[in-house]
């Protein structure tokens, strides 16, 4: 039998503090281990209706149509790229970083007409911008609410009663910020929006938060979704409750079962410490991560009204060497941060500030590191690293 | 915060001996809950090396392009489709069952002009019939080769040469077959193959093995590819090996990191008792459940010579209430089979005969408790069983 290896891994422990995956705690671990059940037992039904009332309370929406895409955080952008767009649409897209400019790609690919309306990597769009380009007629508006190629966070003010007004859909990215920055899927008027698994909830990656309102399920095509394994229409056949007299849960793919698991034991954690008291603890945590690493001559590319709290991308001083400093810290101390994309690459770093990597303890590891790797005193920056914290 | 529930669910405990998920081992279930680490990082490289090598020996391939997407076994077959055809290309697809008819679906919305290839559900296709409608010049021919919705496995003699003659291309569904039956990729001439982890091979659900021959990598659209996600180009650029001088590995989306490390440590287990010791011991399970649910008066609805061996499919007789009978099985006994789908449905069983399923011990369980909730005297099925294993 060809190519076969006698390589054993064993495992590895990082602390991870980059754009994601984000730490895992070991409760969510021990849920995702555990024997694995069939996709239409009962036992998993019940779950998933936890899950849902748990998703729900996280996104802060009542949308009935709440469930997890079997993808990864990009699959729920494909998702709703396919379930929500028909080719010669015309939309409009935010594009200030990798991630709007991903939603770009992927709603040309679908064969809409995709106006996009750009602005600085490192900055915020303004919202009266993104209002004017629906004025033409566009089906929907797409923002990217937590970019995580730059760590800003999109103001999403006025921009569900523009499109409310214009008959558009609002449809969000809320991967970074989700659980980490406070967000309101009812409240701001978002019609879809989806999530990844591995950042602010702490669960591996591997699913897609997701959710529509009843405005966007009734745009839902029957049938006639260009995709088979995204269409919604057959998959929320799979997600509904089994109640008596109702149609039962109908198969559509065989659900990541134990993903599942580990996902609803996160969300327990997250609803566990509750709103605001979470938002309020990223925002700490950032404004103290900052402080310190200000003092190490990192600054933060995101002004401050635009910061987004789970993700602090700071620049890097041109006589640093970006990827060997990123290298060390991975392989000798242990902590991965993250480079930078795009025409951001080798020039700053992205350093995740999620669930239980918004604590003291790791950022304090994270700044002895760095401080030791590019020869400073930690004394200062550790200071005010606590101060951040007091 | 609206939604939330107090419920709180423990670990239930099956033997899943349906059409998927199979039982998990405990080995596989510790590599699943290891610490996760970033997708970036170079250990996970490594990871990525040794379970593509891994991948190949179970897929009997040497195609250099072997991964596993991310997402379930449907999401490989929607990857085939939207890689390999594009709107207006003529293609053929064999439909016996429910995955041939889900292929054929999907491969309509992909816009293509599709000739189907029926036989009866529990029957295979005449690989003739197959070769006479390339005749008329399709691109590609697609079969599923381990039919899951009625334990069918359908020969591939001479498709493969066939498609190469028409510089068409052969697509094959091993979702079921999978390291259960035997199955030669390279030999048999396949293009592109796509498997699911939660059959034969003992993973969870959650990813989907995939291999494309040279010829297939050869017609990969460059970033022209209608979906963003499932953009094979692109994702094969996440995946190709980090060596020295050579283009490193570019990011694409999160790899679902803790399921990797499940896949591999499956791929490992699978490759430890190596076939054809594998694909006998799956062929001497099928045989020996075989002969004792026919003592029960359950017959396998294919015929021997086209029977698929981690599948047996067999016909519930009309005195039988089959639901109640297999909720009473899942409820009272702990052991999940599946029912019949669509025409089907309510008149077989489907019972999984997959890697650690296919073992003695699950299958005197399996025997003992349907004779048990039939009335039936369970000493002659299970002397059967145990000659079976003899």
């Amino acid at each position: 039998m060809p190519g076969m290896t006698d390589l054993t891994l064993t495992a590895t422990e990082r602390l991870l503090l980059g754009s994601g995956p984000s730490p895992v705690p070991e409760r969510v671990l021990t849920a995702l281990s555990r024997p694995t059940i069939g996709h239409l037992d009962p036992v998993f039904g019940e779950l998933m209706e936890q899950m849902k009332a748990r998703l729900r309370a996280v996104l802060d929406t009542e949308n009935h149509a709440t469930l997890a895409i079997s993808g990864t955080g990009s699959a729920g952008m494909e998702a709703m790229v396919v379930n929500f767009v028909v080719p010669g649409d015309r939309v409009v897209c935010g594009v200030n970083g990798l991630f709007g400019l991903r939603m770009a790609d992927a709603l040309t690919r679908q064969g809409a007409i995709v106006e996009r309306v750009a602005a600085e990597w490192g900055r915020a769009i303004d919202p009266a911008r993104l209002i004017d380009a629906l004025a033409g007629g566009a089906s929907a508006l797409f923002v990217v609410h937590g970019e995580t190629s730059t760590g800003v966070c999109q103001p999403l003010d006025g921009l569900g009663a523009a499109c409310a007004e214009h008959d558009a859909l609002l449809l969000v990215d809320c991967v970074t910020s989700l659980a980490g920055h406070e967000l309101h899927v009812d409240a701001a008027g978002i019609d879809v929006a989806f999530s990844g698994s591995q950042k602010c909830i702490n669960c591996p990656p591997g699913l897609a938060p997701f959710t529509l309102s009843p405005k966007a399920a009734e745009r839902l095509g029957k049938g006639n979704c260009r995709s088979w394994y995204f269409d919604l229409d057959a998959i929320l056949g799979y997600w509904r409750e089994s109640t008596p007299g109702a149609a039962p849960r109908s198969y559509h793919h065989t659900a990541p079962i134990n993903m599942l698991f580990a996902l609803d034991e996160s969300l327990a954690i997250v609803l566990e410490e509750g709103y605001p008291a979470r938002w309020e603890r990223h925002a700490r945590a950032h404004q103290a991560l900052r402080g310190a690493l200000s003092l190490l001559g990192l600054e933060r590319l995101a002004p401050a009204a635009e910061a987004l709290n789970p993700l602090l991308a700071v620049s890097v001083p041109d006589v640093v060497d970006e990827a060997a400093v990123r290298r060390e810290l991975l392989l000798d101390h242990g902590i991965e941060i993250s480079g930078g994309l795009g025409p951001l690459a080798g020039k700053i770093w992205r350093i995740g500030v999620m669930g239980i990597g918004a604590e003291l303890a790791p950022q304090r590891r994270l700044v002895s590191a760095l401080s030791e790797i590019l020869g400073r005193d930690p004394h200062d920056p550790l200071a005010a690293l606590e101060l951040g914290w007091a």
